[in-house]
């Protein structure tokens, strides 16, 4: 347990929803609507890849802010072209694949997670998903937080320290009594980097059968839990 | 029924929470431990009255952004040195009395409004109370919106444009889209002359017998209720 954790910030995509599975399916029903041959989850795994480079691109300053809408619009477009498949997916298809990122199934034991430590904590979404996004999408999921930040409050990417220090800013406390939890090394190094508690959460599935998560051996983090169960317990919740 | 109305805003103090049955409360707590005998309830009216003042002079430049409670400390300091009490509540009571405003009782219909207008629209509070300050009020009060707006993201108040229209472009909706939802003139005219939806909700218990609250008949809007259950219906819900 970590005596002086005031607020605990839980990264969205992976950790609390499983981002995959949702825009698997979501692509895969725009492919057979348009008669598209390709793999939706191979789709879904080579979008998600130009997630870290876009934002990066953000808070290197090498373009000006722009919402993760906007970023997954631009890859999208790219990787449709790439793909060969600019053609068979329009602008009606395009907006509707940008949305799924707004509407993603939960981890079934998430919604349960954010009850637990809601009785002892204030929980919070810390995000890359911009404002509206991140409403939308734990509105559709029924899963019930403090308030939400976002990326997009500090007009800057996590892993940049301004993301994580902005949140404790808008929560008035010190970096050291937030705790963030994510399921992504680069997130946690990050948070730990601004000054941040961290608490890495396992969630083996995120990347599908074929590829890699992050694992918590693997992770320097002041908590590493390999189920919610046991991260919720070692909150004392 | 405003059929455009993507998001309904709500304030918060006197539209949603009893600000001064808990001030009160609160006021009447620490003047008993302290052997003051001045009436709680008045001492609550006055330091409310600083409000609009305090904020106006933030919105005219005339100071830096600072947060609501911050502005409440100096008004409170100046207050009890008006009515000469300044020894005798010290600092933890003035910190106490700070935090008051972090935890007010709802309206009796509150929870019942917001989670019916919530099957139909993305709901969030936009109030000039800071981030952690609502986060504290709508947790402590079992509220759930489903996200959380405060001028603290604008650093301007209410009834300036920014305050609204900030809340606007994090939800990613026109000001047309935007229904904010107050039992105060004044917030309505800020949301009108920015390009919002109104709806005036009538709170007529909100400053106590001795004094008048606006009135619904008064206010010029797109909706004027003088119920919650009334706002619920011709909002569709």
């Amino acid at each position: 347990m970590l005596d002086d954790v005031q607020v605990v910030a839980f990264d969205i995509f992976g950790t609390v929803v499983d981002w995959r599975t949702g825009i698997t399916e979501q692509v895969g029903a725009v492919f057979a609507d348009r008669g598209v041959a390709l793999d939706p989850a191979g789709f879904a795994d080579s979008w998600r890849d130009r997630y870290l480079p876009a934002m990066a691109r953000v808070d290197r300053g090498e373009r000006e802010w722009a919402t993760l809408d906007a970023l997954h619009r631009e890859s999208l477009d790219e990787l449709l072209a790439e793909r060969g498949i600019a053609e068979a997916v329009g602008e009606a298809d395009r907006a509707r694949l940008v949305r799924a990122w707004h509407r993603l199934p939960a981890w079934p034991d998430s919604a349960d997670l954010l009850a637990r430590l809601r009785t002892r904590y204030v929980v919070v979404a810390l995000s890359n998903g911009g404002f509206r996004l991140l409403t939308d999408l734990l509105k559709a999921a029924e899963l019930t937080v403090d308030a939400i930040t976002s990326a997009e409050l500090a007009r800057s990417y996590k892993p940049s320290p301004a993301a994580y220090l902005t949140t404790a800013r808008l929560l008035d406390v010190e970096p050291h009594r937030l705790l963030l939890v994510a399921a992504h090394r680069w997130d946690v190094d990050g948070a730990r980097a601004a000054g941040l508690r961290t608490a890495f959460l396992e969630r083996p599935g995120e990347k599908g059968p074929h590829r890699e998560a992050d694992r918590a051996a693997d992770v320097t983090c002041d908590i590493a839990a390999t189920s919610a169960a046991e991260l919720a317990t070692r909150l004392g919740c």
